[in-house]
């Protein structure tokens, strides 16, 4: 078991289940303007820039909080006041996107697709040419909403071929699928500790081109989540401006050195899709129904039709899994009766194996019929 | 030893050090959907509006982030955009709380003090007459720029007489202070897990009068930082809107417990206190002194002048204490050359004894002179 056991295994999009060795490291206390701590803050905003290819363009920016933290802090700092965003929305967190920028004031302009289907190069390229004031983008990299990967690098091309720029809230494919900044013309990048790097959540972060960092001074319409100001902190000393996640950094660092010893992306990514695989092919053998064609599918979460009979609750179907250490997530689709189940996080065969086995006595002991077929 | 021994001893005002226990709960994965945390989340929050008097009337809405951000989320969600805050200022997070205000481009007016000298509730009083579009006062409880105890109560009931809200940031000094809602009108009290609760880094929370959520809707520039949307949030289904961090609050309920077992706040203040006045004994007894009178002094972070020879390094002395496993905190005043030394977080007799002996033997080792009688 390669979480050493650790229950209950979290099959969710983050928090998610984090090794031992991750968890154990936050068994200290750092002094947030210690030496020690400052360099381990350097370490990993090294080794963040490195693992995304942005040696010598990007910085990586660490914020207090979750995810829609860094993704907010990015909004209000990179796009200026003059600014508009073109939001590609396919699933909640593209909408979120809108939503931050709406309740900001901030010009923006909504593409959406359905939550099974990707955006369309093409028409962000009509998009950008028909309105010369759009500066920026913003994408979401793998929507957790349904599990689809959205196709960055085609919109990343189009996006700078129009002079414009990208920001990809990667949170739940960073660290497991390639993303490589010095091929694909990207501004900034957002991400979390506790997806696939597998750390803990209370810390996001963003790998923005130093540039867009520097052109960004008093765009903010916040102290808390101004990047260009936690930037300016972070290289005048190496301190962070306030009270960092001293903890959930160190077990970050931690995380940093197991995601290197799996292979890095390659590796994490490997495992990933291994996972994915397993659970798809469990899922199929139980007669349970995936929402997207294999491939939309992003080995990060998959989407699950839930079954048909009018029996099916999702309360019990989750309490008999959880009662075997096995937690699962509901769904988020506006237009279908689904559940989700993520592949993320330190979970490898044993735990998939175990997941899907549970599933399946889950729908038998409930007596829950599956295409027509009662399972018990 | 209170703390098993763990080192560093962190005599900063947060993070700070924690116990075993505390730093233990964190050796587990929680699912932030599950109803094992959602029902931790309850319970977190109803202890902290127990420990400051505010059952019946407050609502506890933990917010992620440092401090900074549960006191900004508080300032951008209570007051609303017609609205006027008066800042008390005399130190570094009084100034903040009227630099966050000017960020988000909301009236504010600042009444400063010097750094060793507390607001005057008659000079509040005057000024609050003087101009009726003040709505709020925004109040720092122990101000930690210099480690003085400013004048709650008095304040308190200047503002509450004519008819306005208090906003007070009692980051330094929730739950070793005492404050009790039900006496005192406060809107809203603003504190961090990691420091006199003793938990780590990683959350704030605001206690806020629930008639003041209840109107706050649309008043938040941010979706992150919104506290009327967070509380919504949570009083709808018990979930936090955004990926909550799990482990630390594991540690906070740790932490609370721990709390309950030492006596509350009147036990847990009586230990901060011991340390204070063997600080401050052991800190006269090697000849250095004090920024702040007795009279002013919380029981929190001791603000010391360096000594005047000119031998003196903060750098050096600092590393002298630190190789012997203490760290203390810098100075951080804009009139005086000090340092700072916290006597919260779980350290007692022991500690307090070795980091005065820490001190003393680093002035002696590196050869500074006190009072002008050399210490080798």
């Amino acid at each position: 078991m390669i979480n050493g056991g650790n229950v209950p295994h979290l099959l969710t999009p983050g928090p998610l289940t984090t090794s031992a060795g991750v968890k154990e490291a936050m068994l200290r206390d750092w002094g947030s303007r210690d030496p020690a701590f400052i360099a381990m803050t350097a370490r990993i905003r090294d080794r963040l820039v490195a693992l995304a290819g942005g040696q010598g363009t990007h910085s990586c920016v660490p914020i207090q909080g979750s995810g829609t933290f860094a993704v907010e802090a990015a909004l209000g700092t990179l796009v200026p006041n003059d600014g508009k965003t073109l939001v590609l929305v396919n699933g909640a967190y593209g909408a979120r996107m809108a939503r931050i920028l709406k309740i900001m004031g901030r010009a923006h302009e909504v593409y959406e697709t359905p939550e099974d289907k990707p955006p369309d190069p093409r028409e962000v390229e009509r998009r950008l040419a028909a309105d010369p004031s759009i500066s920026h983008v913003a994408l979401v990299h793998c929507e957790t909403t349904s599990g689809i990967l959205n196709p960055v690098v085609p919109i990343a091309e189009v996006v700078a071929a129009a002079g414009r720029a990208l920001i990809l809230d990667s949170m739940s494919a960073f660290g497991a699928l390639p993303l490589d900044l010095s091929a694909i013309p990207v501004e900034a990048v957002l991400a979390s500790a506790n997806k696939c790097l597998e750390g803990v959540p209370g810390v996001g972060f963003a790998i923005v081109r130093e540039a867009a960092l520097e052109a960004a001074r008093g765009n903010a319409p916040s102290l808390s989540l101004d990047l260009h100001d936690q930037w300016r902190g972070l290289e005048s000393n190496g301190q962070w401006r306030f009270t960092p996640p001293t903890h959930v950094l160190a077990a970050l660092d931690t995380a940093l050195d197991e995601h290197e010893q799996e292979g890095g992306v390659a590796g994490r990514g490997r495992r990933y899709a291994d996972n994915c695989k397993l659970l798809i092919e469990g899922l199929g053998a139980i007669g349970l129904d995936l929402y997207l064609p294999e491939a939309l599918q992003a080995p990060i979460i998959v989407t699950v039709h839930a079954p048909t009979d009018p029996g099916f609750d999702f309360k019990a179907f989750y309490d008999a899994i959880a009662a075997r250490g096995y937690l699962i997530y509901p769904g988020k689709l506006t237009g279908a009766d689904t559940f989700r189940i993520g592949c993320i996080g330190r979970l490898g065969e044993t735990e998939m194996r175990g997941a899907v086995a549970a599933i399946g006595d889950a729908l038998d002991g409930l007596g829950v019929e599956v295409r027509g077929r009662k399972r018990v």
